[in-house]
């Protein structure tokens, strides 16, 4: 790869894991790398914009890293919403594209609202079907917020990730009702079968369940990426064919459309309003969307970041695939 | 009023009626007379456009009805997008604006893809919060879809309307884990306390306080609207004054962005598929947003529309209000 796609890959990786959101971070660098290898992604893939207008863009993604395509077309949105207040930016052709939230943040930390938004092939259910029908579709957004870092939201629209309901498997534990369907399309609090057979049940029912419909067009339909079954599973397919993931990503710019120069200051207040609001008995503080994940990010900047076993196996995996010495020697980096 | 601006609110709430979400339609009505004899609404108010860019603009609602400052704002972000692919506007000085989904559907019925949102005085917790935080802040989509009608979600960020709540406890029930936090700010089945202590749960959790909070800042905080415990209640205020509430909207159109066309032949392809999946054992159909809403609002175009009793007393109460006759003498519309 150039090696500018690889320092971002990297960073978008290594910026995940500092969040605590290990399932989305390095753990992924061995799926990724497999992929490279053998055709499913391209290395030296240029993602490239196929039409554009005043406040919007399509990118083809050229099935290189789905890091690539997605901080580039994040960057596109930004330029365009400095000029028009607002831009849509869409992707086909791109791949997993690991945390939605890192390409909010590359709009936030230039004081711009992002909002990122891709399908994925269906692993979750909608009210009342016996299978997957949607992907976890993830959305994100950032808000630029002043003092305070900005807020992020990065959640999926089902109830929980396929993880969650897969640990509990392992531990033999039962699971709440709403978080997993049979293969008889029911809801269960058995796990033992997934995920073989049933899905996952999307957020809050038809909520979730509408909000990745709105995703999936944004982000498949109106692309002219692929959707729901056509998606390629990154993770679990042979690799050598490109998955064609969708992806949208939104950008907001405050100084154009409040150029008073306020917004942040109001957004402050508004949190600073959250922080002081009354607890419920035995609560200790009131949080908004970003504030646990940038709390286990500064605790990185200064201590490190402390890497679950399950991602230092996958880095093992990744670097006996690249060759590479894991922990680095002397000098590099090496995981705590 | 002017003429114009009163056809617009009655078609607002007939629609939202014929659609059966019967919380939103002339339900209302009886408030927002009350409202615009005593000035919390201006009768003569005109909304104005009174910053706007490429893709945006910002519009001062005048304390007119809700909904004239709403289908303002939708079709100047509709006029913008055409030329732009997308844009917003946001709304300040408005009121309640009903549902959600008729602004979006404005945009749907010629072509365009509309997001509508808006904020309200706090009525939903926070995770761990003991009270109230934020309103039930709405948030609407509408996406054309060919030969099929638009797919079309309105949902409140909250589980479950206030309304269900006191119903459950008029008819003596206990109410899911999910809805309610007590005078403790600790979940509770027991509707009894409401709405004097406790607050509605948030839909999903973090989740649902997640995109309220995205809510509040793009119709509330980017717009110079009033936020949280500022905005007035439309309802339960002694209505002299506005109310201050924010709103945000936003169309896309697709054939701009999609131009070979096909955007809409495939929402009906997803729609079918989703139609065609799998169902779980006892389930008749698989819906799309908005699908229960537009058979509602078929049967009503041929058979009228059946009011409930809470919806014929509050007319009542609209057309003594109004020196009005109610139900109408014959050659008018009556109640069925």
């Amino acid at each position: 790869m150039e090696e500018e796609d690889a320092v971002l890959g990297a960073d978008v990786l290594a910026t995940t894991d500092a969040w605590g959101v290990f399932t989305h971070g390095t753990k992924s660098l061995a799926g990724y790398l497999r992929r490279l290898r053998i055709g499913g992604m391209r290395p030296k893939g240029r993602p490239t914009v196929v039409a554009e207008g005043g406040a919007w863009g399509i990118v083809d993604g050229d099935s290189s890293l789905g890091m690539v395509a997605s901080a580039f077309a994040m960057r596109l949105a930004m330029a365009k919403a400095r000029q028009q207040g607002i831009a849509y930016v869409g992707v086909r052709n791109s791949c997993h594209f690991g945390a939605a939230g890192y390409y909010t943040w590359l709009a936030a930390r230039e004081g711009l609202i992002g909002i990122s938004m891709a399908n994925d092939i269906p692993s979750v259910a909608a009210p009342g079907s016996r299978g997957a029908v949607l992907g976890s579709n993830p959305l994100s957004y950032a808000i630029p917020a002043g003092r305070h870092r900005p807020m992020l939201l990065d959640m999926s629209t089902a109830t929980v990730a396929g993880g969650k309901v897969y640990a509990a498997r392992t531990r033999g534990e039962r699971i709440p009702g709403n978080w997993l369907i049979g293969g008889d399309g029911r809801p269960t609090t058995d796990p033992s079968g997934y995920p073989e057979t049933g899905a996952l049940m999307p957020a809050a029912g038809h909520k979730g369940y509408g909000i990745s419909l709105l995703i999936e067009t944004l982000s498949g339909v109106l692309t002219g990426a692929s959707t729901t079954w056509r998606v390629g599973s990154w993770m679990w397919d042979d690799g050598r064919s490109p998955t064609g993931h969708g992806a949208a990503f939104l950008a907001i710019d405050p100084r154009v459309i409040a150029p008073s120069g306020d917004f942040e200051r109001k957004v402050e207040a508004l949190i600073d309003e959250l922080h002081a609001s009354p607890r419920a008995d035995g609560v200790d503080r009131l949080l908004v969307p970003g504030e646990m994940e940038w709390e286990h990010f500064d605790r990185a900047m200064v201590q490190g970041i402390e890497l679950p076993p399950d991602v230092v196996a996958n880095l093992e995996k990744a670097a006996s695939l690249s060759g590479v010495q894991f922990p680095c020697p002397a000098g590099g980096a090496s995981a705590t």
